[in-house]
């Protein structure tokens, strides 16, 4: 058996594979693939409408947020994000709270002024800057809610009357929220919504008025919307597996059920290795992600062999990113206990073996 | 049977379905979903690496060519290419020869100066204009070389120094031509290539090398160059599809033998709506398109008539664009000839029952 610890693209339901695959030879018996079938049709039109209709009830969204799919992944948000909402006489608030916080910084800067808050770059962002004053009058505040290469996430929502923006890409979906009092949310598919390929963006519908004008079509919300998502061909099959992940998850309880799911995931894995002294926890406890644990060892020798062993029994996508080291646990909604408990069993196993 | 005259997302080799159907449930035999596969792992790196050597072998490219699989369709490359390659100093030449050419004007715009130099608008772009000279020291000169919409296509390449940037996404890789002569050409993949979600690009290193600087790390070709199409996650399953589109099409002899195809299914249909009072030809015959024929009936009542036998004789897909009227059979590289002869059988007996 393979249990997928992959951060991304990462593991799905069994049953989002099954159909997916299906629809690819047979798209609701209309006897064409999914591939093939015209995005223009009622029939694929309500796809898009039952994916929007869903997120809207799975986020318990108000009735002023919009819904949108997009091409392209979180990196494209990086600057659709400023092209629209960064204007000459306002400045971004932005927190560098990891590698992807930074990248979106960077790429806010080609179209303003942007003011970095705070940031956890000097401990090799392993940590949740705090104690920043969010600036009145900012365009808006920007922050990475999951950091999947540095295993941190914020907990909790900032108070401000700023218009908040969040990446979501790692963590969306993943426990109840306040999602309302977001201005702006993105989050790129392929960890907990469905596959790569695909943005989903939740927005107000008064903050995406006060959006630029004069940008590329493509570029311009207040376009997708007026579209429904279609203003192009959109990206049929990863809209098509979105709906599909969006279903299920709907079917096991929606995000109150998946977030006591993933509650436990993470309890179990990080008590374990907090009580072996072979392993260390670089984050400390009140910043660990839930969705992505990072864990290394003293010994790269043990490294190694740890890795082998996992990788031996099934274990894939456990090792780090190059820029952490040692190793990333990624336990997004679709990866079930029994994985983790597969897991915690091993590193027991593993310490009892090598640790005398 | 179906026979999906859709002019796209569109038909694509039966073969193309069944071994991607099979990769959602088990991705060469690894055990794991396409969609739940590392992008960054060596089984997928050379998914992306055997696609780039496939388009340059199909399309003979010389050594100075870069292949790229970039997120969205070509709507993203009507503002990415002038973003990268219209300068201050410069002016864009562009061809207003239907829809899509002149939504690539308007995206251009907002980033220069740009001189169309012809346009068929006049007549609803039912011809590719012609007798326009090409402006000396133009930042670049676009066209589309086949027009969905309308039905026609550019037959033979501008002879010119000025860089030739085109737009190919619905005849791409349908029949041989001097690919080396364009310094970039972009092609929406969900016609002739795969499924909807990818865009492939071939452009010349040092055209790539003229581009602006300090753009959005995601528009700028050179940083996609500089990390094999994966500067962020890419559309996995759309370039795996585009993967098994492209061998299949190598398979059956590559760009040489789809020609021959081509060319019969266009002259079937072509000669037998000629032959037909009944219907209306309006792309004068040098212009016509060998992957959309459009044509039209004088009387309304009839049209309804003849859509509605092939609906019921399962051919989809051949409802003309709103902004034409009539229809549109769209015959790219994976529609068999056998469907436009049932479709010709179709034309000539529902021209006997209905006008004697």
């Amino acid at each position: 058996m393979i249990h997928n610890f992959n951060a991304g693209p990462s593991i799905l339901p069994k049953e989002v594979f099954e159909e997916a695959s299906r629809a690819v030879l047979n798209f609701n018996d209309t006897g064409l693939s999914i591939l093939e079938f015209g995005h223009r049709t009622p029939m694929f039109e309500s796809v898009v409408s039952e994916a929007v209709e869903l997120v809207k009830e799975l986020m318990h969204l108000n009735s002023n947020k919009e819904v949108m799919f997009l091409h392209g992944g979180a990196s494209t948000q990086f600057f659709q994000v400023p092209m629209n909402f960064l204007t000459k006489d306002k400045r971004a608030a932005y927190l560098d709270g990891g590698v992807w916080g930074s990248k979106a910084i960077k790429e806010a800067k080609l179209f303003g002024q942007v003011e970095v808050l705070a940031s956890s770059k000097d401990k090799n962002y392993s940590y949740i800057p705090t104690g920043y004053a969010l600036p009145e009058g900012a365009a808006y505040f920007h922050y990475t809610t999951n950091n999947t290469i540095e295993g941190t996430q914020m907990h909790g929502i900032p108070a401000t009357e700023i218009p908040l923006i969040a990446d979501m890409s790692s963590d969306i979906l993943s426990a109840e929220m306040d999602f309302n009092k977001f201005s702006f949310i993105y989050a790129g598919a392929q960890k907990n919504i469905g596959a790569a390929g695909v943005n989903l963006v939740v927005a107000d519908k008064d903050f995406l008025e006060t959006g630029n004008k004069g940008i590329p079509s493509m570029m311009d919300y207040r376009q997708h919307v007026a579209n429904g998502s279609m203003l192009n061909t959109p990206p049929v099959f990863a809209i098509y597996v979105c709906l599909l992940t969006l279903r299920w998850l709907k079917k096991i309880g929606g995000v109150t059920a998946i977030e006591k799911i993933n509650h436990q995931k993470a309890e179990l894995l990080y008590s374990t290795l907090e009580s072996i002294p072979l392993f260390h926890l670089p984050v400390p406890q009140q910043d660990r992600s839930k969705m992505n644990a990072v864990f290394t060892m003293q010994d790269p020798v043990l490294e190694k062999m740890f890795l082998a062993r996992c990788e031996a029994e099934g274990m894939i996508g456990i090792k780090g990113h190059r820029s952490v080291g040692g190793f990333r646990v990624s336990m997004y909604n679709a990866m079930p206990l029994e994985s983790v408990v597969a897991l915690t069993d091993l590193i027991k196993d593993f310490s009892n073996k090598y640790v005398q």
